[in-house]
């Protein structure tokens, strides 16, 4: 087990402190821990992750479960944060999400067009900027090139910068995929090399071995797996993600191991939203149960 | 009594809103009133400030005073923002004194420059900026057109933006002086005209009226004088300042009075500094449940 | 008689011609004319203008004011216009005034300084800007050099310019006062030679003689002069003040006369507001009336 | 006595830290303290000053000084620095001096003007920059917005700020003088609050009591004043200046005494440069002999 | 054997002579050479680097042994830089290393993407910046490009440029392959004639002649080869590095010849830190002792 660093241990900027103190320690539980309500599915996926639970698709109901789920942030696009974000301002923190893009093209070599500046989020009194980096894509000088920019602004207005550190392209499929604990512990150590003030992966699955390098082909288990991570993201704060919806006890089960081995917190979408009002906010308390044994 | 609005009711952007609702509702009383703790005497008065309380004259006393008291912000010039608000930051909001002055020459036409930008707040982690307009002087050409310069970027990034609003120069000694309800009024309603999200002023005395116009020539109580002031504030939420220090009693009744007009909050410095730690607590506890008596 | 141009007869780009078609044919009356209500007097004179009419205060009931009453525009400064402008966005429409000051020091050279935009009017949706202009200042170097970059934003963003032009200073106090003739005259002329879209003057006094040029020291009928100062003013159209409140057969006599000099309208403030909401609204009713003689 | 703060306990970046390691850990005595050289004289009272001394006028004996005395810095103009620096880069740390002005007219007002920028000071490789301010000086508000633009670009590139922090002009001689505990204390302070990274200050002197305000005018010892004058510039490390030529032994009381109260260091130019080459560096090792006593 | 050339014989600029005099006389041995410890092969290679080596996989360690082991300066990339080299500000030259890739896809024409600025490196008290330049790469257009702007910021702001000139892409594999004694000769000539302060090569195999051109299909010494290697690299200065790990013998004895071609010093990377701490610093002693026999 590792043991998650406090704020004044991981080289933030007075900036940085502020706002990430914010989102671990006045909202949501509040022991430094957090758990984040991605929603962009809406450009990632478009409507049909809404299919079924139509009422998902409507982001007033979004953000009203982020507030009454006491969520640490919510992560949208600039246009929704334009229009919703208002009527909750500095009620729930706000995470803009900067690039994103359509499910609809297949791309050999994946990149994530920006479309919000990081300044446009301080103006919406955002606590932190979300960027996706497609780690492994054969599209990584332009993506490196447009994340410098959004680094250094970030920087320059003491603004949180989450990486959502995202293994893809066909290299990557041919190395045993996007999420074998060789793509998702490369990814968290990238992010941390590049400036992520917190990154957010996959959970690890050691068992995909297929073309990975000798160094991960051997047993490891799934505890042994995600605290490599957390080290490989060192002071880079490790957000784990809920991925695509499975069975609750399964997931609830990788958010104590994430949060064993020293991860921040968790951050779930589809696992929360797909899925009616009240049973989304008791499996939000049951997650929470989780985060409060973590106080840092 | 006027009613105080609330954060929705009074034309803030969603940035401003945020932060807003941060320092007024996430801090302090919580219930969107708010007491502020200004140290930048060092700077306007120098250190006989802290003369006979030399604890006062270390920054990281008044900042653990500010989270000890649970203030909704302290204001600091950058000075003391940039090496002492890290340890804090957070913890209390930051109100980054965008100007400031020595008291050391004694000009006719005062005004008090700039040595900071809202940028700097943004990079900090600040929730507001303040700035010190002095109403009435012959300066205001220059001091209008500085403080243009700084509405604006508080507009860009959705920074509130608190101005101390101050009669001052000779003519203002020369119609009753800056305490006088006329005096007062007037400064309210300058900020007002010139955007401030929040307006800082000393409590009207509506028994100065030498030289004061004919319609401040009557005979007004207190109350009936500082509920005026907050109409001529009017989206402008007021702040009422401790001045200079006073007997307990007289400041507990002015912030009564002030409550009960529908300011939104106090501002108190040398009242609350100028004692030993324990004494503070003690004024700021009895301040607070003023304050609690007048949630919005 | 002067006949008043038509939109299309004097010199417009088509931005400016858009907003003021905007302001003189799709709001007031309708026909070419205007009447506009200022509400900077805050800022100008003090909250005292509102006393006996404390709901003058309150800048929402001046803005019902304008819409009920059928104003082609209401002149705010930028506080205001920030605040209270969004819930008549649109209603009516926004001259921002862009310079003013408190009436606290009596400066042997006045000067209006600038505390906002065109860029800022255009954010808003503004469909004017005004500027005031102290013709006859000692302060006009820096007046001019405000006003010209203001006029160069104006024009760069089609942005009709309202140039409050007042006589005002020691040598217009030595040449017969502000309202003479001769002062009038000579304002309207100066707003025009240097690109005034529209000039706001006061109703000459042709009696005020001591110490005015040879020219103006003859008899002039009201009718005359008002006729010489619309001349004056050749393309840029004029509106006439109603000043300080005067009785208010005198102010339609006033209003006649201007509009049968060519006048394209009238801007009424304290002659509107220091009155109650009903009788404002009968008064206006009756400048509609002489309005509505004058198409273009 | 006063305990001197360690780098990593007084707020700096981390270029600032680096320089300033480099600066009082890699040069000179090595243990945290420094004993800078001042060179610009010639600039601030003209080629006077090295009267008597001809060879202190040549740039190239004062920097070979600069490096056989083993100081922890040396302190140049933009001019001598372009010239004469390359020869020892890296071997003696240099102290761009950005403003500076002759001592020909007398102002009432006094500014020192800029005439270099950090960014030369980056190019040049110096490891610290300089800024005279005229504290007390009615010319503050040009001198606050000079000195905002340094900081600022101090900031931006992670290099050390010092202040010159010196009270001048009419008001400070009507208050006890310049070398007063009062201003000195004050003087402290201002760079503190403005964000000096170290501050220059001459030895108070708490003897001069005319014009000073209350708090100041009983008896302190030199050893009480130089204490609270430390702590006024709190995180703003202090340097005391040995002024103009003393006796040695009084200059070498005085360095024990600011040592001892918790000053960072000695800056001592015409003590050092108008006496011969041995001399000075006689004087120079009985003044690191002090500096040993004190490690950080 | 070649002379190595002392600072002031290599055309520098004052900045640049100011920083490499630090790193080459003020760290390390002190005598004019270097060794530096690179530590981004998380990016480069991924945490499969550290497989075996858990330890090297924490950054905190490899700053304590590049003090511990007195290195000349550590080469970081930005995320790491910035979250981990204020503890160690000043006490351990940085090298901040602007551009980098992950090994994941394996692209036909390497290029590597810039994700950092000279400008951060001056913000972070670097003392000098690396660039990985792939000579040969069908990407050199773009390669080129990117390397102008970064040597004209390293200009500006008097940094040092250090290249990390690698063959590589089918070009290269074709004509005698990455180490051949032709493709190294040829790296160390292009990054000097491209303005290279100093340049990093591997060790030249004169032995792997097929398809290098008809002036290396000779007999070559190993010592011939990195002299040749240092007199095309001229007055770049020449860095050898450690590559893969090598058994100690061989290293030690390229490090030799290097020194004794004229080499400025070594970077070993892996060698270094893929092996015990203890182990590390024994290594690190002997290289020391090959470089002290090489004063400038």
């Amino acid at each position: 087990m590792n043991t998650r660093p406090s704020l004044d241990q991981v080289g933030l900027s007075t900036g940085k402190k502020a706002r990430l103190h914010r989102i671990l320690h006045e909202y949501g539980v509040g022991n430094g821990t957090a758990i984040f309500l991605p929603y962009d599915h809406g450009l990632e996926h478009g409507p049909r992750d809404f299919s079924g639970h139509p009422e998902g698709g409507d982001p007033r109901n979004i953000l009203r479960l982020a507030l009454e789920g006491g969520f640490n942030g919510i992560a949208l696009q600039i246009g929704l944060a334009r229009k919703f974000y208002w009527e909750y301002a500095g009620e729930v923190p706000l995470v803009l999400k900067l690039n994103g893009k359509t499910d609809i093209p297949s791309p050999a070599d994946p990149l994530s067009p920006v479309n919000a500046t990081v300044e446009e989020a301080v103006r919406l009194g955002a606590d932190a900027v979300g960027y996706t980096l497609y780690v492994g894509s054969p599209a990584q000088e332009r993506d490196f090139a447009q994340y410098l920019r959004v680094r250094e602004d970030a920087e320059r207005f003491g603004m949180p910068l989450i990486v959502w550190s995202y293994p893809r392209g066909a290299a990557i499929d041919a190395k045993g995929g996007r999420d074998s604990f060789y793509a998702v512990d490369y990814a968290a150590r990238t992010a941390s090399e590049l400036g992520a003030d917190m990154v957010k992966v996959n959970f690890p699955q050691p068992g995909k071995q297929d073309g990975v390098p000798a160094a991960y082909r051997r047993e490891f288990s799934a505890q042994q797996a995600i605290e490599a991570v957390v080290m490989s993201a060192n002071r880079s704060l490790l957000l784990v993600s809920g991925g695509e919806q499975a069975g609750d006890e399964a997931m609830l089960e990788k958010a104590r191991q994430s949060m064993e081995a020293g991860a921040t917190g968790l951050i779930f979408g589809r696992n929360v939203f797909q899925r009616g009002h009240d049973d989304s906010l008791r499996l939000i308390a049951q997650l929470r149960e989780i985060l409060a044994k973590y106080p840092s």
